[in-house]
């Protein structure tokens, strides 16, 4: 692990915990990790402070809110407008994802969408933004993992 | 929204605040939306146990433990060893997202690496997967937007 | 089945006979399905009246009249233009099916021509047409299979 | 027009009129074209015969009877194996046009499915065929035109 | 054989002999083919008259004038531009075959060229005609057949 | 012009001469370039001798002996097998040239068939080969320029 | 060897010790090749004056000075500005090698930067050039072979 | 600049003179970047050791030893042997760089070559190497900066 503040063993292992479920308490954890309550509260201010920990958030299963489609959109860019199409693609609150990359597309989303209308619609108004050159979709027919963890060793 | 079960506006309400900040208490939801604790502490008990809400989990910044590179794959298979391919690929903790999709790749995947070297690797133990036919993969070269909230008007 | 209307075994037998061959009378299909001819009547009406029959048609073999010809056409727009373009593409009565599309195009087409002359001509007007970028044809060398019939069960 | 059978005007404008319309009669066609019944009825007796018209056929909404999803799928196959493979593909219901083409993809197949699960079954089923090396699938998010009408003049 | 003029086989026999080689005379054709002078000769001359044979050339070896490359260009071009293009293009002596196509190029030509850098220079100047919007260039490392005759039978 | 021989103006004069109409006879070049009729002799001899005149044919119109499709044909193989192919595919007489090429694609072939069924098993047989795994096929719809001659200048 | 100025063994030896170290002495040289030392003197002095041999320089490992990427930039551009964009585009040091090519892209670069950061404020400054359609970026994940000598055999 | 050990200011002069020309002295370096001769000695011994400077080198124009063809190969390889396929290219002296990549391609390799046949006898060789799926050839047509030197600052 080489990021800017060193993490020891400790940390990591509270981070795993709480990337598997932030509702842990305390003394969970230290029983878990055989380490005193005192320095896992100590540790977990450390982490949030040093920005390790950015929040603590519910996971929402997206189609038991009617998100049904999921989608990854590769987006090619006229390149002198790759700034104001990255402004006006952030503002989709439909596109979780946005990344720029260096392959064939200038810009790789993941999108959430009710349905193949919503999809269409929001294809529409992306591909209506100036500077947009090319909109390529490929909807997502099986979610075959989706994990909001990241690897931590 | 239409899921299998009919949210309203409270429920809404309540997973967009969860979705922001899940430390946040019943009282301050409270206060927020103007609705009696009792029935936000109910509201939210409903969603947990409809699997509305999945779990609740610390956002850790990638960076901030050594995962310097996020990148996209992009697979070609087999089409004829698909499942296994699907299970050899799960297995895999760098990659975190990981869909079955329509268009010219049969999988797309959001990897976590912590430099160059480490793709490297991934890369080569993935090609070495029997099934795998292409491997594609474009650095995110940034991050324009990771949002962990999903839209839900 | 799950369109908007709920359809029994006995409305799904009356359309598949009537998509083999909507020339069959009443009688037949009573005889056929082994129910009254007055249920049979009342179903079809009802079936029209739903709009799950939406015409009665005859089916045209297109080599007999002259077309020998058929081709998709996957078209690449400016994407600023997909609407303007729709218009102007479904005016052309060679051009029977067009769908605007997810992946790499973003729209398709199924067309028939009467020869190479008649599809370079056809070829010529909608590359003509501002906003079409790029205009992909592939000649379909054999029909295996043109079959007007859903699939219903 | 030049078909195997020389078709006059008179052929052509009740082709037209059948196309529209088959439950029209008769004396409907005989008033709107100015022709004697009995020239009708013998004429559309001899364009059945020489195989201009084929069948009579209930068109149905797709939408109503529950099949959501249309798509579009290019096959590239092995191409030792492409009759094997016609043959297999030849036998899904789902697949309604499957063509022989002449770019970058050997098939080109117009697909009618209930939903994204629906879709991704058949596609997993299509992908398993031995032969079948690629499966690119567009999904129609709008369908602009679907004419079963073909153009006569 | 289905061209508008209807050829017998003394005819295609000759087609065939000329292809070969047009400096044979009429008596070395006769004995050739069995047919008497005359007819050979009536023969040729109606095969002129219809534009079957439309001239007699002499073939260049053209390694041996210099002309050490070969290419085929792949042509996209601004659809709205296509005719224009056409002409500029036609004029260039290098360019000897130049076809419309229906496939991902709107054009292809098969070019002569003395070196590299006379390669370069002919990229140079397509790629300045204005609608020309990508030139993609193979070197035929090897040219397997290049047959001036057709297959007459 | 740096060919193995070399070549002044008399021999480009000539070869120009003999590439427009090779039925042209020695007083008509004498008259024409102002060069004795013994030189243009002896230099022709030599150009025969030296192999820069290969031959003379008679051209013939594809489309009056029936050939109404020109089609190219973009072949990628096992690179294993190249040879193999290049043996099976010259024996071809509907593929006139036949080149290896650098770029995307293995060889490029120049094609001429009858009519789409007869193109159609031209592809059927050519992927039949072993060692054929895609081909490609573009449709010349309109021979924009066809010229035998090579610039000599 | 067939370049401009005809090299025999000896020079051919000579180069190649030099390529593998210019810090060789005459006296090294002349023992290893067992030549006279001045024939050494007078042929490296030779290759010099041809330009044969262009430089001495030092080669430094890119690692150690923090050059820590490595890519492969291939360029597609406004085919009517290349001349334009070849000058930009030679300015940027962090472009080693920049090549006008026949296929897909018009050019081909590579290029070293420090770190991802550095590479995509590289993308985002070229894909600004005006002229610039398209930026494919491929990281290079292992260097195989980086061998700054010719084959001269 | 963050390689391994740290270079000042004087280091990377040192380095830019050498990068220039090697054959520079230290007296030359000592006066142009008004250091003490002794402190340039030291200094570059010490960048040997640490081995910023790897080797001096004699840089040759390939054109002058006969290699006119300049390539860039995009390698697609059959992902189970890559470590085997690696091998076998590295020992190609014509193959000068030899990248692992990313993106479309499995492996790239910038390629001299002394003329078109010995280009296509390259090409045979590397599409015999089992485990070589496609190999695509893009030949320079102009070499617009070919730069031994690595960007210091």
């Amino acid at each position: 692990m080489s990021g800017p503040h060193p993490l020891d063993d400790i940390d990591i292992n509270i981070l795993e915990l709480l990337q598997e479920n932030s509702k842990i308490n305390l003394s969970q954890i230290s029983s878990k990790l055989d380490v005193a309550e005192s320095t896992i509260r100590y540790r977990i201010e450390r982490l949030e402070k040093w920005g390790v920990i950015t929040n603590y958030i519910a996971l929402i299963n997206p189609r038991m809110v009617g998100l049904n489609i999921t989608a990854i959109m590769m987006i090619k860019l006229d390149p002198q407008k790759i700034k104001e199409v990255s402004e006006s693609l952030a503002v989709f609150k439909e596109l979780r994802h946005l990344f720029r990359t260096t392959g064939q597309y200038d810009m790789i989303s993941v999108v959430n969408a009710r349905d193949i209308a919503h999809l269409n619609e929001l294809m529409e108004e992306i591909k209506m933004i100036d500077g947009v050159k090319e909109l390529i979709v490929e909807v997502a027919t099986e979610l075959i993992k989706v994990d909001p963890k990241f690897s931590l060793r």
